[in-house]
């Protein structure tokens, strides 16, 4: 991890506050309403981009821009900006917008600061609900409109006594889907549609397991450094580095990590 | 419908406030608390009832001996109490009761009010969001943290521009559940794991199907008041009243209803 002294992690702290909350007030303004322009990005599936998506991504990079012009910019509307400093700033101003266009408050606004060994600062911001889940550069706590208090994950229990999240029921391919059915038969309760809310609930010490495949590397970097922050792991499938994407497996604890692993491990790599 | 004047209209939605609010107030003190207590009200699967479910439903029926003792009530918890009104109040003190134990804020405090003919108020509360969904008696809005408006279903798509919701993708039987994925087959998007917010969504024009199976009287009636006091639809899979529980379809109009039900109308009745 980069040596950063205490002025530079304040500094990337408070750029990403501010990110946050600009990116709320842009995403809420949009967010139930009627009319909501969307269009798809891929022909075959649904994966809707909605204005509010473009918009907080423009208003962070602007903040960026004024106060942190030597670092890199990595959005998934926006594309690359490469930097000088080592730091490069991974942005999914909604992620989980097909949990937006629903009205659910499921999905959530990513920033996370990389350097080169991955992730070392995160946020996962639920405007509507208005909870921000921040883990990274020594802090791990959450803040809401009820409280704000430390992150943590929960005990360790067997996988029969946990409870498993992940978005949709399919997760990635057939072969992929087929794995993740194979945890999902031996936990106590498996739950859908909650998008990145998902990482949150597990680093605030809610549930034991998410896995997801077919990830884009800024749908989980924020999520890898809160989860860590709180005391859980991500990896991919084979137990390696998840911030690049692709396959991923959050767990609380290196036993329930490892049982949801050995299962999933013998997937086939693509 | 019972005939209600204005002065008992008013004694019946302010009956039903107090008590959300109460069990707002309880249900938040367990929410997301370390150590819940649950116990399996059976043997089979997975359904856990908690303490603040026991909780809220007592403090809710203190209300009712104290401003509706003629009134009957009847509550998922502790079942039935008779009374010489004609009006009964079905409670569901938590519906979603593994969501509550998973933290996801899309369970919910649902309170009807039926008569003879069915539920003629609903409320779908939300404690930790802080949004109440209210139907019926000239009344049909939300009123949340963010805006109190009016609830109105969205306009009318065909299936496959509509929007699906279910709590698990199982829905009900085997024969139920590939009669549910007929329908999610022809939509442009499914998502799982609302519990009774998906019926609040529909109300406030955010989707436009929800469809369950397995119900018990007191999942239902409260949606039924609140969508049907929105411009929705709900009916069991025969297009038959839901409101004793079942198989449900709730829609957004008569046509979106229509294309839906003739899917699930195949089904074979129980």
């Amino acid at each position: 991890m980069s040596k950063l002294n205490e002025t530079e992690k304040q500094s990337l702290k408070e750029t990403a506050f501010a990110m946050a909350d600009v990116a709320r007030a842009v995403t809420l303004r949009y967010f139930r309403q009627a009319n909501l322009q969307t269009d798809n990005k891929y022909v075959e599936g649904f994966d809707p981009v909605t204005i509010a998506d473009r918009e907080a991504e423009q208003a962070m990079r602007a903040i960026l821009q004024e106060r942190r012009p030597d670092d890199g910019i990595r959005g998934e509307e926006f594309g690359d900006e490469p930097g000088s400093s080592g730091l490069t700033w991974v942005l999914d101003p909604i992620d989980g917008t097909r949990g937006f266009i629903s009205g659910t408050p499921t999905w959530g606004v990513l920033i996370s600061i990389r350097d080169q060994s991955g992730p070392i600062f995160g946020v996962i911001d639920q405007p509507y609900t208005g909870e921000r889940f921040i883990g990274g550069m020594g802090e791990a706590y959450m803040a809401g409109p009820h409280e704000t208090k430390p992150l943590g994950v929960r005990g360790a229990r067997p996988l029969h006594q946990s409870v498993l999240f992940t978005t949709f029921p399919e997760v990635g391919s057939a072969e992929e889907g087929a794995a993740f059915h194979d945890v999902a038969k031996q936990v106590q309760l498996t739950r859908y549609g909650m998008d990145c809310y998902a990482y949150a609930l597990l680093a605030h010490g809610q549930i034991d397991l998410v896995i997801e495949a077919g990830l884009q590397d800024f749908d989980i970097q924020a999520p890898i450094a809160v989860i860590e922050a709180a005391g859980g792991i991500v990896t991919d499938w084979q137990g390696r580095p998840a911030h690049d994407g692709g396959r991923a497996l959050a767990a609380t604890n290196p036993e329930t990590h490892a049982a949801a692993l050995a299962i999933l491990s013998k997937t086939p790599e693509q």
